[in-house]
């Protein structure tokens, strides 16, 4: 069998279909990981400041052993008891907010926004949801009704500008005038359900806005956007699917901003591969949308993904890995900023934990997004050995994104690269 | 720890919320499983005749290892390239009709059929999905919009009665004439459609009807409905989560009925336990789909995925598990029969390959649903060590669908279990 990328994107195009999303303009053929690493099948391996599935390190081997053993054992669905699954699901619901106690199982992230979505609904009565202009929660026909919302034109979801500082929405504010305009934009989001009928039933949003693009925070926006939401009989639900599980160097990214959500959402990291979602709550809301509905969801909540997520949980802890993210998030974070004031093409270097964004534009002044050359430099880094991505509201965000076993090391090695990478364009 | 079934139940209400679905009087409390046996905490064993989803048997050895070993190697996403996933990709549609050259990987059923309706609407251009009124699809907000739909009412969605003999739709047809009947149901819904000015997207069944209560045949029905279909502009999707993977005795329902879908879901069994969902259709359909989208699913489609699904695939084939489900199914089938001739409880019994269903009744002439007996002897049954579910319409159908796995002596078992639970009724 022919194994050159040519060969093997041909037979990508005809059995999953041509325009199957791929990174990067030479895609990768990865045959293994170890932790930070992965290599390709030429032999070569590539630092990985992508992916957040694996935060405990690819092939973990704990979190291997936990589920082959589970595996080789039983794995039955949620409609038996099981010992594992409470273990499970009392530990996570004991590191958010007292008042969050329930948790519904899902098997990915777009499910359990699924999830919080429909029991905002049920719970309130309310139809439509709040969200931000540039998000993603899910690619489900609901969830996938937030992605990219205009503020206005679909019939149960409005979206609002999100808040940021970089690309103010109006030109000298201060930050307490900034949060004022951005609530005004909630404000009139509610209002005009109001206007057209249809009751509120929440807004969602990820705490950081990490697909908007990671801006910097406006201290105090999201506890009182919460205050008008619930005001107007909605709920708050936040998305941790990317920012939770220590990613920003805290539990849940909502615990810097001051606000307790009433649903919170997570997703990718919680298995370290293994398709596992949910929709943790307070213990009144579960209950309502389980009276309602009887959810069944056939693979969620098995004995598996209870030792998976144990194992998860338990690496996290054991290896200190949220006051790792804290620490190496913030010594990467100064380095590229140091790196950057001699750079004209990067406009802004912002980040939480070890999640960092760069905005790559044409002119520091102008700060007009530059996509074309963000892209240019996610290439070169995957070249030179470094896998990142890029997103925000105009594709123009470095995302800096390391599993969470990530070293001061590693950081370094990443500095030296995005150095290379960065004469490379220069001598372009 | 106290580990009784009440203190795992009262655990259960607060973690995961009060009215999570729980199956039997007394909950079982599962601890280990292997091929079609299922062990409780306190070392009963059950025979397993309820469990689609580890299709190749509890614990298979041979899913377990390729599913550790891929994980212990790398488990990324899609987004790269990797041989497995096009190796698997590859077998599952040369497993179907020659027409369906493409698939879209989910991670669950209800994934799937979102992805189905969503391709079917933006291919067709329309809206309507025309479902059956007793038909469960998913847990989604889309997909749930088929569950137990009215015949009219619900903006996108029109049901037409289930085909079957039964509980014929009118009295004094023929088996044509029922097909007639059931054709016109399908007719008016697409009229209403039309006259309401919504588009039809197609229609959405499980090929075997399985949540309906898995009627016996009404031969020609599917292929002519489907043509109306297609005549109004829509197209057909079958739902092959419970009818798939040789559950009939044939690797897909469909390939019994004399029609080849547009779309094929599938999900439960794919991979032993694995959270895995396909979309497979015609490849200028998926090639629209992805163009249209650029749908992403994080966790589906990983080399874990692929391992996994290709171990159940081996399985199966090199089992010859297709032929003894239609062998032993057929065994058992006829053994209950001549069970039922002297049991006026049970108005009929059906099946196709290792799927069996029983009507219980009050009464043999009026047929009238029993669905409190039902549920009565499937808790006699799993207090004699028999693990089965109730479904249908009215709850009143018992719902026998083991491991593909299961012998002869499994099937002779289960008679003697069944004829114990019968006696200890009359006695009861």
């Amino acid at each position: 069998m022919d194994m050159t990328p040519q060969a093997l994107l041909a037979r990508r195009d005809q059995a999953m279909g041509a325009g199957t999303p791929l990174f990067y303009n030479e895609p990768l053929h990865l045959v293994r990981g170890e932790g930070v690493w992965l290599h390709d099948a030429d032999g070569r391996r590539y630092l990985d400041l992508y992916n957040n599935i694996p935060v405990v390190g690819h092939a973990n081997p704990r979190v291997v052993a936990a589920l082959a053993g589970q595996a080789a054992r039983h794995w039955t669905h949620s409609r038996y008891l099981d010992a594992r699954i409470l273990d499970y699901a009392q530990r996570l619901v004991d590191l958010h907010d007292p008042s969050i106690g329930s948790v519904v199982f899902t098997c990915t992230g777009t499910e359990a926004n699924e999830v919080a979505m429909q029991m905002a609904r049920i719970v309130t009565g309310g139809r439509g949801f709040v969200c931000t202009t540039a998000a993603y929660h899910g690619h489900s026909a609901l969830v996938g009704s937030l992605t990219r919302a205009p503020r206005r034109g679909r019939p149960d979801v409005h979206a609002i500008a999100y808040p940021q500082r970089y690309r103010p929405l109006a030109d000298g504010l201060d930050a307490a005038g900034l949060v004022r305009a951005h609530l005004d934009e909630v404000r009139a989001a509610i209002a005009d359900f109001d206007a057209a009928g249809v009751p509120l039933a929440g807004m969602l949003v990820c705490p950081i806005f990490a697909n908007e693009g990671l801006p910097e925070p406006l201290p105090g926006f999201l506890p009182q956007a919460a205050r008008l939401v619930r005001e107007a009989g909605g709920l708050l639900i936040v998305d941790e699917v990317q920012s939770g599980f220590c990613r920003t160097g805290r539990w849940w990214a909502y615990q810097g901003e001051g606000v307790v959500p009433d649903i919170v959402t997570t997703g990718k990291p919680m298995g370290n591969g293994m398709p596992m979602g949910a929709c943790a709550a307070r213990p009144d809301l579960v209950a309502r949308f389980r009276a309602a509905g009887r959810y069944f969801n056939t693979f969620a909540g098995s004995p598996v993904h209870a030792a998976a997520g144990l194992a998860v949980l338990d690496e996290i802890e054991d290896r200190g890995l949220a006051a790792k993210a804290a620490a190496h998030g913030a010594w990467l974070l100064e380095a590229l900023r140091e790196i950057a004031i001699n750079v004209p093409a990067i406009g802004d270097v912002r980040g939480r934990g070890l999640f960092i964004a760069i905005e790559w534009v044409h002119d520091r002044t102008t700060r007009a997004p530059d996509r074309e050359g963000a892209v240019a430099m996610v290439n070169r880094l995957r070249d030179a050995g470094a896998l990142i991505g890029h997103a925000g509201e105009h594709g123009n965000v470095l995302k800096i994104r390391p599993p969470l076993v990530f070293e001061r090391e590693h950081a370094e090695y990443f500095v030296a690269l995005f150095k290379q990478a960065l004469e490379r364009t220069a001598t372009a």
